[in-house]
């Protein structure tokens, strides 16, 4: 399982949704007829697609109009909506600022401060018009932030950060304690990121409802290259199920594992499942939603930091709503729409009648390598079939 | 055989025609007197290669020519030449279309009913000019459009989605038993596709006469992107054979193999006869010919689903006669003509006087990659010129 | 370990930034309390980063400066600095030649004598900053230079050369006695460069204070690509590793590895850190600060040679003060900058406290290559925007 | 050794130049002093690097001033030099022809037949210059111009063609037997190309005095790209020296293997030897000498078949003498020039006294891959050290 990278020491070959592909096998099923649904606590989504929670993607509108299609959409309480009370003003500028100054503007408007009657209001909203009222924060924010959530009738909390762990050691300030706080919180508590078997299972004992999966997943990722940290998706989502499967066989109880991260086309999200996800977390596609606020731009949470901004505002454009993008029909061939269609359609060629079964397909290692020639490239853009 | 992907779960590594190659022996043949021929059911071809069935590629004309010259082309029943008498002329229209709107004019061309009177018509065709008249179309339509097909004079009938097995599970509408419409069509019929060497015996006891093999192979392939689905050539077709020579064994009836995608070059054509294919498909090399109907473009059949395109409509060119393309002289020097003075040449130098000795010789792993540096391109294939 | 590569002959895989990562753990630490000092000899700095000595990145007041910020930054003594009193006047031709006229500038530029004054000139300028006065020279200076660079007050002495072993077989004249050299000069040595246990083991031997651990590190390494030579960072400094800790082990001594070349972001080094570094060099970060000599522009010392040049002068730009540099605050997201805050932020990040805590991080083989698709790449780093 | 490729079949993983480097040792080696001469048969180079037999390479001027620089220059009796009294004329055709029309320009120029006359005047003009004449043909021709070549003074007969075997079937024609022709010429006869451990073995068989390794060794090499054949040079080499030191061994004489394609740069050459290899050959390098024929063109032999061109010519244009070429001083800084500079330096980096020295250094598997980001080129161009 180990490979020798020098002297006395071992490194364990990970994969990504690239270096690998599904195989079918001796059964296909009517791709209508297949069940996508998953569970988070006692709650059940149809749709085992979550919109992360970046201010680019998911508002108010974004997470109801998500929640009617039978998905969730995570509110961002670190970001514009929680900060401003015209959030649509600051994303306009945001939308508007030239190139060079997009990072710097980012910096700036994420310093005004979270005011926490928007906490309550941007819940109560989603609420009002019968949307899920899944909302995060980072761990630092989440004992004030989840009692007010709570409060104004949050459905799900989430406490995300780059790399979660059941132990944090600080003497500057006081570290949230997981197990107290998801022994305390009334609502299901979706806890990330994290990956590794072991970490997977510590949080899992937190008895926490759902997990995410994923640490600097993409091979271009700025917490890989900044950091030099991440686990490609495939392998962690494939130790996190282990260590899910284990935990259910052990306690009874089932937590989801929601891989975030990494995932570029409707390709990729079967991947996940494949390699055991119970849902998927999506940023960018939805960023692209004509619902998305942040008008056809897209950045990432690390890139307001003050010190260390990773990743910068970039343009994605506005291809679609997000019903198109979700349920189809595609406009485009790339497989960044229809996603729902996508599992579904994968689903049936591989004769899975349930994401349960879609988790026991077959995986291949078959690197995605240049070709030696471009001559013909209609072999490779076409599928076959109907 | 099998690596670990993850805790309690290995994948295999499967590969492609760019990551192997082929190994000259002992002894090598003058490349004119080795011997190509391959046979479905009691025909002998003495061209291994098959036009696919695309409407960019084979129309009645192509099939007349394609049979003269000793190969196969696949008319496709559920395309074109089957939903208007004028086919020209809507060939005509996509070929004129701008790029833009080429994916919907095919998405809505498509949209008009298959006539039953054209199938007959177009096997008709072929049959008054001496073709062999081999005609394809999705499983939905097998029964009915083979008994037309067979009437009509039909010489060998192919069910082709993009992934076939024996069993398919739907109960919005009936599903094709494949035992039974093999035991009943009275002409040799050839399924597909379908990988693995499991899925590879159980369609070899339907009594079909060939197998197309292959899904989703491309690296780039549409079906791997959009759905994940996928299994690099070599590995497929190893594995098919392994399965065809087992079945002979046990049976005492061959099945040809048929490799379906992901050939791009002569080399890659090579490759799958090395692997163990009695003969390959293609399709954007005959797309390129002057007799192709697809006037220089060139579209996969998944491009006309309404809910999830695959592929889109590409100009490949025409770069010379059938003929030229199948025996030269190349005008080229890229592989992409002259495919059996390739194949010939290569047998030759292998010291392979038959298809079968070519499905022996030796098979190596390596892979294509970027040269460190591109300074001296002449020992590779390059074309700066002046 | 080893792989076959022919006929009874076989090849360890070695491997480099590229192809790792770093795993998460079960705990996390507050990056600002994380310590990342190191020592050569009985000296302690508190930045673990060197700047290498190349013309374009240090001269005395750039390593009066890294001096101040708690790091080192080694003086090159065969280098524009000694040869020239007015240096500055000589970089600036550097930087306003052509680009077609630099490598012959260059090569011009470097036939004038090393000026021995100019030695004592350059370490007494350092000196009366209260810099900490680091300088190098070649083997076939170090005798004659080291005597002078001591009497004028250096503190520490690097001897540098591509590949530098115990033993050097030459008859056209005599070889440096590293053994003898360490003995007789009277401030900490550090040697380089080296790869493999064995060099590594035998080098502590000589009594060096440190060692510089890189032979052509980089894919496209003009070693690699001119002579073949070269380890992959992670493999070269896990192997040096295992061989202090086992001369630690042996003798009590501990000598310092310094992982040089190679290293392009953040993530690069807190991956040599991992892989067993004490402490890392790095050129062209540095090349790019307000403070470095080369105007923007930096060149690799080999540039020089006459007969077999290697790198040339490139253009790299200058985008901050050498403090923005080391600890931010970044103005781009590439990892280029706030190298301090992104190795705390890592060591946080995986739970380690100490540089030696850091050493023993979970590594994964986990390669970067190229997506499949390039649709939403916002995961990723990117730079279209508006 | 060999990898599962599919079921039941398995094939070696081959490697070539871009995924090895080469290790220093325990000691270094003055450049100067270290010895790189070779044999064929009798005679001794002191240049290890044949010119390839290639008309835009090689004609009597250029063997001439090859000879005197130490190396052997092969001269091609299939091609212009033999075909054309005044080949100067036909190659300023070939080299002023549009891109467009260069390939059938060559395709025509060589249907010319060869004179006989031309074979003695070429090897005589040779002869009278002091040069040392090694001139090639293709099998058929071996029997005729052989005789022709040996009575004008010939030094070397080389017997060439992509896919050499002891054993060559056809009944349209008669094989060379290459034991008889070995046994019946009175000078060295070199054979080639061929690849494996068994083939090199059973062509050391025939009393050849040098064997020429490689058959489509580049990854994007036309002959792998057409045919699929090809086995990377560092395998093959490996093989072959495995090869000639057990036939060695077994027999008491020494066959001098050359690897003959796919070395781009100083580093490749380094990498062939310490591979196995006793000299090489190579074209490109040569083509850009302004002594080469090809006026800064260059194209392969079989870019001339009227059936199946592989390659085309190319501009690579002229940057040098071949004495700077093979001894620089380097005007580039990208390995294409002073090649024996390079060897030497890299031999005594790695300690190698002798090319049998160097034939034994520690290779390493450590690919070439793309590096994630590229801010920092310089730290990747730039050699350090002297």
């Amino acid at each position: 399982m180990a490979e020798w990278i020098g002297k006395d020491r071992r490194a364990r070959r990970c994969y990504g949704f690239d270096e690998v592909a599904l195989v079918p096998g001796e059964k296909t099923i009517n791709p209508n007829e297949v069940d996508t649904a998953f569970t988070i606590g006692k709650r059940k989504f149809k749709v085992p697609i979550l919109a992360a929670a970046m201010d680019g993607v998911v508002d108010g509108t974004f997470a109801v109009e998500m929640s009617r299609l039978g998905g969730i959409a995570v509110l961002n309480l670190d970001g514009v909506q929680t900060r401003y009370e015209n959030a649509g003003e600051v994303l306009d500028r945001i939308a508007k600022a030239q190139a060079a100054e997009a990072t710097a503007l980012i910096q700036s408007v994420y310093t005004t401060p979270v005011k926490e009657k928007l906490i309550s209001k941007r819940v109560a909203e989603i609420k009002r018009k019968k949307g899920v009222a899944v909302v995060s924060c980072i761990p630092a924010h989440a004992e004030r932030f989840s009692q007010i959530a709570v409060a104004a009738g949050a459905d799900i909390f989430v406490v995300q950060s780059t790399v979660t762990t059941p132990k944090h050691i600080a003497t500057e300030y006081k570290s949230l304690d997981l197990y107290k706080f998801c022994a305390r919180t009334r609502i299901p508590v979706v806890l990330g990121n994290c990956v590794t078997y072991e970490t997977t299972l510590e949080l899992m004992g937190t008895s926490a409802s759902a997990l995410l999966i994923g640490v600097g997943p993409g091979a271009a990722c700025t917490t890989r290259g900044v950091l030099g940290i991440g686990v490609p998706q495939v392998t962690s989502t494939v130790d996190a199920a282990a260590a899910r499967d284990f935990y259910f066989k052990r306690t009874g109880r089932y937590v989801s594992i929601i891989t975030d991260g990494g995932m570029n086309r409707g390709g990729d999200i079967c991947k996940a499942f494949a390699s055991g996800a119970d849902a998927v977390m999506i940023g960018s596609s939805f960023a692209r939603a004509k619902e998305a606020p942040g008008r056809g731009y897209h950045w990432g949470m690390a890139t307001s930091n003050v010190n260390l901004p990773r990743g910068t505002r970039i343009y994605v454009g506005t291809t679609g709503t997000l019903k198109e993008i979700l349920f189809g029909p595609a406009k485009v061939d790339d497989g960044s729409q229809n996603l729902m269609g996508a599992l579904k359609t994968s689903m049936g060629s591989l004769g899975a009648a349930t994401i349960k079964e879609m988790q026991t397909v077959e995986i291949i290692i078959a690197p995605s390598i240049q070709t030696e020639g471009k001559i013909f490239q209609v072999g490779q853009r076409v599928g076959m079939g109907k």
